[in-house]
């Protein structure tokens, strides 16, 4: 049994690593580290976890923790992973970073995206990118992982085989994406009022939004070189759920371009034995509510004959595959146990 | 591991029965009936369940089932299973029934309320009403299961413990409740679309809710003597959850009215070891939100010394402990499991 | 054309007086009060305003105010009228306050619920109790109005002539409401975040919500007598709308309970020429979809001969007559203009 | 005062063409057809026009409409319309359709897409296009009008001034839009349940959906060529409202990309004394909520010099500009009455 501790445990995506702890053979949180909730029961601030999680909250110091648990998730807004480790807590302690700290490797694009300083860009070489599906090699032996993002996770997943394949033009590469509500934190702000976000669709960040650089590395590995995109992120009035719309054009071999069966093969290559990955039937496109509360990722695909464009469309849940779930998942690889403990979750509908 | 088998697996509580039994170590669903869906495969109808439920769905064929699992799950309309059963099945297979037609002892009030004939009323003696936290013991031995409904469990084990301490006057008791969308069934009505639901709130059934004499049967067991109450349901726009709120004048000892330490010790006294209820900590009310996705039902409540009433509230999730997580527990209990086998679901929040 | 100042122009609710007066023939809106927003436009806050309103928002100055308009609205929390409000104000402009400053006629009643200390109960007597269709004489000369709350308004209208005609027992009134989440202000508060409120609903305020006494007072009027009754508000997942679920005993006449005949003659009595009141079909209860965005209340009723009680139910839009529409209401009868200018709305569905 | 009949009034477009003659001094209905409620009072249907409409439902009969009446809409499904008008009914009655049955021009086309046969292709050359902002003038005189679609409607009146002014390069387009569910209707369809649309985001139609040649025949006219788009249309859980982010590559001028004020130039030169048209604010973009209940069509849009692409962004509500309102504006158009007559609509929020 590992030793588990949460800083920024009263987030929604802190809360939902607790909820899927819960029922994890293998680790147990010990430490809830909430600066808002110093000393308030955890149950308070999440009547969900009332009679299940007896403990108050904690403060979020890095350092005392490090000597007390095996593995730190860190659900805090960006600048705080990168503020706070150093040398002795690496050499101590597993970190999975849940914030985009360490998820580009240019200090100067991320500098650049989030308008903040860097405070341990030492690390960055270092930490791996963990995207389970795609780095699982990497993530086994990391001591700090850059959790992806939840726009992120859809976005790369559901295009990856086919850039890595050739059989799109990355550059025509146009991601539009929509999320849920609880992507946008627990803050207390006005724009994420229920009366605010309830009957309407949004979009925003639109050419700026931080993800952008994120998608554009990821599949730049994959094309093997420097990509540009444009993703437009929409806000939609439910709580959870990433969908991303994407289109890129295809490459015609011979004259031709690729059939169904060609795409079908590319993410059969790449997927068809992954766990968490539901490639759908022809004709079936992704809905968030099929995913929901799960680990899983949905993909489908439609060529386009008559522009000579693919559509690849993905869903997942930004708590679970698009956060928790994935940093659970990046646990179970770095130590060891069955990449899916704790994670067999059957999607919740309605 | 025994073999279950759902006739009416396709509406929202035969799938939710669907989804508990997939984490349940010892019971597998062998047989997903549904007569409209016939030949189908079961996650087209579901998508939650693509690539892990991979059967078809088969003929609502009680006889034929009989011979093939250990016990039926009977999520369909009122009637229906009162016309199939018989003493042969009874005799081969346990059968948990979540209509109404085994609820009610007197057959004459079920067919007033529910407007058809019962065509086995033979059996409804023998019947046990399968409220797992009251009559726990009867269930241990039963062939045939009453499942109690959404609203009833929710506005029973609200009330059970003041009604059974003398506490309420309980000729007085005043139901109040709301349901989640998810309780009115998947057929295809106007009523019930999207647009109908959403962005409004609506009392139904007033006075003539079928619901009804289910509460006053079985909170009048607990007073000792027939009962007439007011139950007013009402639709709010939300996808699961029973929200009950519930008014009755205290009973006055020595011209006194009971404490809030009073009304707590006889709540402590009927549910201080059940795993399923939480009793609220002083001055929190139950929320939908908190035991969405779990067995769990909450109650708080609240004295009026103004008014000398009390106000108790319950919350559930209709799905599951008020339809297939009940449903499940009293498996349980009939197999000699594990009552919380399968059901140890944390609430899923936001 | 009459010159009108909004304070609190940025709430829900003054937006909502904004919207109704652009398509008021005879009346202005020359000052957008907005303490938190001075100098911003007043359609960056609300962007339903875009080339509607070109204005800025002005500081909450009642005194210049006074000056420059013929009414003020008073859409800010309870304690900010009271404080500003003086003889001088009062003698040169028509004051109709939304706050609950002055809806109650004892000040220790104001101050005990609220929990603050009223800044001038000098004016409490003379302020009018701005519910249309039973003060509207008062109305018509008064300085300043009190204008209803919406739980309020609507508890009342529901229930008024059944009280004044002594057909039910004033003493048995118990009013269980529901209220759409633009009740609860535009503030930034993490309780109604999107996330926190869809798929949710809850009871509040349980036996000490504030407008429980302002029904007390008013419905004790028409009883006759001071009346203690119960009032449960919930929170429900929509944007507006109130449904009040009211319940009381039944008067017996020589024996017999009043008939639905009786009860409806009572409603016709006091409403039958009201055009905000619809008094629904018999077997139609209200809900709050068909009111939507309209100044109507929807009045239904259903008797229940088995617990000799009555369930008396209203629907009203919580921000046209349960805030802004009254309001406007009140305006025209105060100035008067004929009673529904700018107030023929449609509901609008879906 | 014109008389109005409404053929289909008892779906949501024909609700709000009821909704918005409501307030409309110079038009009248005085048909309320819907096959399936004969003889049914309409406002039995919807609650919202109870004490406002006092019809009954009649039939679909256009040869008797057309004795009656001066103006027929009919919002019913595809092919109700093509079947039923003919000469003797054009040369009585102007005809609004708010089916696609005369908005291609190509017959094959809408065979092909439709699916069914075109039974009076002769009228498709005589029918006006009804894009009030677009073919005012053509509007003027006609006879039968082809209202444009929600989709089409948001889709083309974005991009529209840029393919015209030869800013964007119009085979690059891709139209991603969001829909509120009001746009499937009203029948009982179990897809748009409440329970199947809340909480989640699907798309649909993808690479085929009927919309896609009507925005390429009419943004091919402004190209001046024939032109291939695509369009993928997503359900999002929220009544009304239609968002649609548009992609296109920029035309370079001597080497240069166009600057923002290029852009805002071309919307200001075809819609800057619209007024149903807002063009938003430097770094501002439409959401639905703006729009809700209004006429309005909201446009913003972002030029992204990494990519050298643009995003055109709009959104209005899809009942009134994308269906009723627009019907309403081209009647006023024919009938010479001012255009925005009944259509002075202040958006709703919240």
């Amino acid at each position: 049994m590992i030793k588990v501790g949460i800083i920024g445990a009263t987030g929604y995506a802190g809360a939902e690593i607790v909820r899927l702890l819960q029922a994890h053979p293998d680790a147990q949180v010990v430490w809830y580290g909430s600066r808002s909730y110093i000393d308030k029961k955890y149950s308070e601030t999440f009547g969900n976890f009332y009679k299940l999680v007896d403990s108050k909250c904690l403060d979020d110091n890095m350092e005392e923790l490090a000597n007390e648990v095996d593995v730190i998730f860190t659900a805090t807004p960006q600048g705080l992973c990168a503020s706070l480790v150093n040398d002795d807590i690496l050499n101590k302690v597993k970190i999975i970073d849940l914030s985009a700290d360490f998820r580009l490797k240019d200090v100067k694009i991320y500098e650049e995206w989030y308008k903040i300083e860097h405070k341990s860009p030492q690390y960055i070489e270092e930490a791996v990118y963990g995207l389970c599906e795609i780095n699982r090699d990497k993530i086994k032996n990391a001591r700090l992982i850059a959790n992806p993002g939840c726009y992120t996770t859809c976005s790369i997943l559901t295009a990856y085989p086919l850039v890595k394949e050739g059989l799109i033009d990355p550059d025509t590469l146009i991601v539009d994406a929509l999320s849920g509500v609880s992507g946008a934190g627990r803050g207390g702000k006005v724009a994420n009022l229920y009366c605010e976000v309830n009957e309407s669709a949004k979009p925003y960040g639109v050419a700026v939004h931080r993800h952008t650089p994120e998608i554009e590395e990821q599949l730049g590995y994959a094309a093997g070189k420097k990509l540009t995109i444009n993703f437009t992120p929409h806000l939609v009035p439910m709580n959870r759920g990433i969908l991303a719309t994407e289109y890129a054009t295809l490459v015609k071999k011979d004259g031709a371009l690729p059939t169904a069966s060609d795409i079908r093969a590319a993410y059969e290559k790449y997927y068809g034995k992954e766990k968490f990955i539901r490639i759908l039937e022809h004709g079936v496109y992704p809905e968030t509510r099929w995913v929901e509360g799960s680990n899983f990722t949905d993909i489908g695909f439609k060529i386009d004959e008559r522009t000579g464009r693919i559509i690849m469309m993905g869903a997942l849940d930004n708590l679970v595959k698009g956060a928790a779930g994935q940093a659970v998942q990046n646990m179970n690889i770095m130590f060891g146990f069955d990449e899916a403990k704790g994670l067999d979750l059957v999607p919740s509908f309605p």
